[in-house]
């Protein structure tokens, strides 16, 4: 096990009828704030009318900013940082999933920083503070309601990068079940592909001797397993989409992360495809994830074969210890596929024409994953595995 | 699953020789501490020389009072408040394990109050303000480090007694395994059994669809069962070592009593016979959990079931649930048994004189635990159980 450092502050606010706290919870930090948030459907739901009327009703100034798109572009960042910085804004609360968490988060960075937000991303700043910013949830999925990171595409080069910094975790984040009850099911099943692919990156570690946060990973993914179905055939059931939201939280709040390195080559592999064809990341995750568990698993096969065993309920053979760790494979493919995501590119419509473009924005600052470093040339064969 | 508020902010710092970093985290809470610890044991490792030394180079003033004793006394509580009054004390630095923790926290809430600290433990006040607190842990077992709870024993009545605060939550807590190398075995066994007994309170709930905290529960709780016999023949295993110190403080930093309410009657039932005789907490709560379980499984045979097969690998005899419960029950008392715990009373020297005085006082200000809502009958009955 690693030396480790764990602080994850962000007081989570779980339940029915518990957005009617935010105005209370945002009080704590100021007066005026960027309300963010993404299309029309907070309207419709009624949950801005909520929402605005809970903060109003503490005194606080609202200045808007909507239009947050899956993918969350830089621009509306940018645009975001120049409000706050012609408001004075003290705190951001952002309204939607990770999209809008993330472009929230990044909006808080660029607001105390002179140069350009983007400069965050390239690495050529560090962030060093950040607005304070809550959250109302309303997709789990990316787990940006408690973590420190963000994800951003600059639509200028399709370049999507990701920084994170302990200042951008949010101060709170309220989650109630009852708000993802109207998520299409494409939209349910992305998001549960995402958060299993949080806990997933941080499974396939070299790291020994890491056996309570394997234990706690498989928890987590035996969870969203059992409950992935029935939020898609019931998504009114009120017990399930509690167990996948509280799920996608503790998916990606550090807990799951202590004492070893994840590997992140997945996510990675799956920015490029995603910053350009603008496919759902977590369908893009279904696709990418599967096809670099068959490219890597022989680096370690006893732990393909733990998680097939302990996650899967694959029963282990110990003559042929491979052919377990392709069954738990195989089990992953096709529970993504069971739920409705796309497991091959074409299927995503996304064709060779960019692999080796790819392949090599994706290594440009170096191999991407931890597990195996992988080099330009393995990248580009995982997209051959996942065509 | 209940509606809850999660907040955890206590900063983990894990890992080997991380107790150098004791005088940088100290050092962000004031200038004047309190060194609170127990006896020898640190002064004899080297531990407490290097703990001055870090403090000392951050130019923090250091005022002493060590001596705490397991079942901490409110005696040294009441001297410990009236020291911080006197010299102005910014922050409580905390070296031991639990006893030395909740007698810190104890101090730290009396020391902004102007009545007696033991009204906090009667109930006559609320805690509202605490001094900030870290820890220096070196007993993996009572989850102190980042819980906001406490435990004080009054020797004027042999009252026992726990409060809450969120305040009280340390501020940091160091956690080196290397420093539970020279635990006795007794001692670490204890403390397995106190962090297991803090995730059984959480497990026996009436709250159904809690699939995600049962799982986490489970999780820990095969991680110490695995570690457990490892450390006791094998002190100084590192792996070993680190997987039961960081699970003793996840099983009571409260996120796995996230959405359901959990039982407490084991450890208040332990609470009057660690009061009268001063046996060591894990040892009581060895003895009495399986007594109450005994005792209350027949209100869910199910929750129990659930309990042997997912924990003990008892497999689920569909003819006879009951049995299944049962063979649970037992893994858990032998468990205990095989570590060298006591897991009766007579063996713990125990005698039955003050079973009714302290099935009355348990009670006294009402039934014990939630799982079933214990009586001062049944408490009596549950201490003829673990005669």
């Amino acid at each position: 096990m690693q030396n480790f450092t764990f602080q994850n502050g962000t007081k989570i606010i779980f339940g029915k009828d518990q957005e009617q706290l935010v105005g209370q919870e945002a009080a704590q930090y100021g007066k005026k704030l960027l309300l963010h948030y993404g299309g029309g459907s907070i309207k419709e739901s009624g949950l801005y009318d909520r929402v605005v009327q809970a903060v109003l009703e503490q005194g606080i100034e609202i200045i808007e900013l909507g239009g947050v798109q899956p993918n969350p572009r830089v621009s509306l960042v940018r645009e975001g940082v120049t409000l706050c910085k012609e408001h004075n804004i003290d705190f951001i609360l952002a309204i939607g999933g990770g999209s809008v968490i993330d472009s929230a988060k990044a909006i808080a960075a660029g607001a105390n920083y002179d140069g350009d937000v983007w400069d965050f991303f390239t690495g050529k700043s560090p962030v060093t503070d950040c607005l304070p910013i809550g959250v109302v949830l309303t997709i789990p999925a990316a787990g940006s309601e408690s973590s420190a990171g963000s994800v951003i595409t600059n639509e200028e080069g399709d370049y999507k990068r990701a920084v994170g910094h302990g200042t951008m975790r949010p101060k709170f984040a309220i989650l109630n079940p009852v708000l993802t009850y109207t998520l299409p099911s494409y939209q349910t099943a992305c998001g549960i592909t995402d958060m299993m692919a949080h806990i997933l990156e941080r499974y396939f570690t070299n790291e020994k001797n890491v056996e309570l946060t394997d234990r706690l990973c498989e928890a987590t993914l035996k969870t969203i397993i059992n409950n992935a179905h029935t939020v898609i055939e019931d998504p009114t059931n009120y017990a399930a989409r509690a167990e996948i939201m509280w799920a996608g939280t503790l998916a990606h709040n550090d807990l799951l992360n202590t004492g070893r390195i994840g590997d992140w080559g997945s996510h990675d592999i799956e920015h490029e495809v995603s910053g350009i064809y603008d496919i759902a990341h977590g369908a893009g995750l279904a696709i990418i994830f599967p096809a670099w568990m068959k490219y890597v698993y022989k680096h370690d096969v006893n732990r393909f074969v733990q998680f097939a065993n302990r996650v899967w309920d694959v029963e282990i053979d110990l003559n042929d210890l491979e052919k377990t760790a392709l069954a738990g494979i195989k089990e992953t493919e096709q529970f993504f596929s069971s739920i409705g995501m796309p497991i091959t590119l074409a299927e995503a419509n996304v064709g060779e024409e960019h692999f080796e473009e790819m392949a090599k924005k994706g290594t440009e600052r170096g191999p991407l994953g931890n597990f195996i470093k992988l080099q330009e040339d393995d990248v580009f064969e995982i997209y051959q595995l996942a065509k």
